[in-house]
């Protein structure tokens, strides 16, 4: 944390004030994708979340998550890779901090994607996992696919909203859709 | 605006709820460093503005604004670009939202730029103009600098904090530093 | 050109020299992707060509061409887009060199796209275009297709190896694509 | 190697061929600024190759070599990190080959940095370094530098040309400058 005593990294709003504050400005999030990459760089495997929605269903999900008050990108990048993969995926975060790409997220419809909690914007960055991860908290299980297992229709109806598209977006960049 | 009955693009916080809400969460933000290039895309000229700080100073800076809640990354920059630069600049906005860079602002000392104001994290574009800026509101002066003529050490020291850096930055990126 | 004393733009090479040559280096190239940006700069349209093989079939593809000795990326760009689009297609080069992506193609099977004629590699671009093109030398026509339009499989199968993947890549990128 | 029965990567061309070629087309280069990041990505130190020169200075310079006929960007770069840099020094090849920028090199003076061997266009690549490197060949030494050290004026002198504004561009795109 910038200029801080840093303490535990716990909430800095009680859940009703970060309410308040939801309704009334965008969030700032990171978001990884996390990447198994061969001994030459080639993309391997993506790698996802399973958890389960409130309503009991299953979603498939990369990293993501909010940049506190007085929080580092990079700080708050490695934070929710800990939370989200535990304290043994070693991930690579990159040396420059341009994002691989920018995702916006809309309480209501329109363009960008669809987030119900909040308006949001992640900058997202593609992040080579060295580690084995391990799935943490309420996430149910963490896979990798490869990139063909990854174009699966129905595995890309699984995920959350976005992710399906930052999905293919990876794909392409990588040369590796389709 | 996304899904919203569009209004006017007045503020959607009192200047006391943006205070409180500023001390709780990072605030997104646009930054766009206007360019003027040649036919075959070469830069001849950043853009900066001159305006009054509130202890009677001058500074340089380029254009900067909050992203509002339910607003579009794009929507934020073409309004923020026409509030500073006016309606006839004529901005070209790029195909990609990928940023050319991303500043960290921080109330305090420590990693990232100083704002006193607030944590910001900026999306920083870098936006061609093909119009005739003409300065507005509190700005006193719009002026272009060739790449030579930006380096100067005494213009440097007149930006607002990370602005000289996000310059360097771009002059580096076009090959025209040093 | 750089350093030259610059005649007319032809060939520095005999057609008996630039097929040796062929056949021992890989050949540097530029490619270019026409985009039609609304005011915002979203993308409506994406520019193809249209051209006879020499087995009398058709195929569609991006501005694509030879960086030639002593020329910079720049000239090259320019060279291809006016000798492809004509004089009054008006593109818009970028600031930076960057490339969008890189190409290799190569004369035999294997990894990367594949061009019988050669190994080359590609760096591509994402030109916008102002004016109005109009198809020149071997061309029959220059179409605009909208991002919709653009990934229908017909349209895919009429294009050059590699070009309907760097069409996918780029509405990706550009948040465009399914 | 694409398509090839493979064979050792000796040079394709005897030396008399090569001179003919570089007198007739650009040359595809690939360079590699090798880099030491921290746990959190953070820049550390670059590293600099220092090799005699033919007439009994010495230079420094980043690894950087040519693309043979046939061979992949990935197996060039890999090639010419082992080549340079030994076989422990464990380089992290990026999973796009989206380049960190493009150098141009031009036999005679003008726009571009100055080879006098030849035109070339080189596709740059920042690569995190995990292991240890060890100079190979006709390398003198090989030296890791701070980002402050790094842009010692003395150092930036003894460096080939475009080498030096290649450190500075990575400097800046990683906040690391000045």
């Amino acid at each position: 944390m910038a200029g801080l005593a840093s303490g535990d990294q716990g909430p800095w709003l009680t859940p009703y004030d970060l309410d308040e504050v939801r309704r009334k400005v965008p969030m700032v999030y990171v978001e990884a994708l996390p990447l198994r990459l061969g001994h030459d760089g080639e993309l391997e495997a993506v790698g996802m979340l399973l958890t389960a929605t409130e309503h009991g269903g299953l979603q498939r999900s990369f990293v993501s998550g909010r940049v506190l008050f007085h929080e580092t990108l990079r700080e708050a990048l490695t934070r929710h890779l800990v939370k989200d993969l535990g304290a043994m995926a070693f991930p690579r975060l990159p040396a420059s901090l341009q994002p691989f790409t920018v995702a916006q997220y809309f309480p209501t419809p329109g363009p960008g994607f669809h987030d119900p909690r909040q308006h949001s914007v992640a900058l997202v960055y593609a992040v080579p996992i060295d580690g084995e991860p391990t799935p943490q908290d309420d996430a149910l299980d963490f896979s990798w696919f490869t990139p063909a297992d990854a174009m699966d229709p129905l595995l890309l109806e699984e995920m959350v909203d976005g992710h399906a598209q930052l999905l293919t977006h990876l794909l392409a960049t990588v040369g590796r859709l389709g």
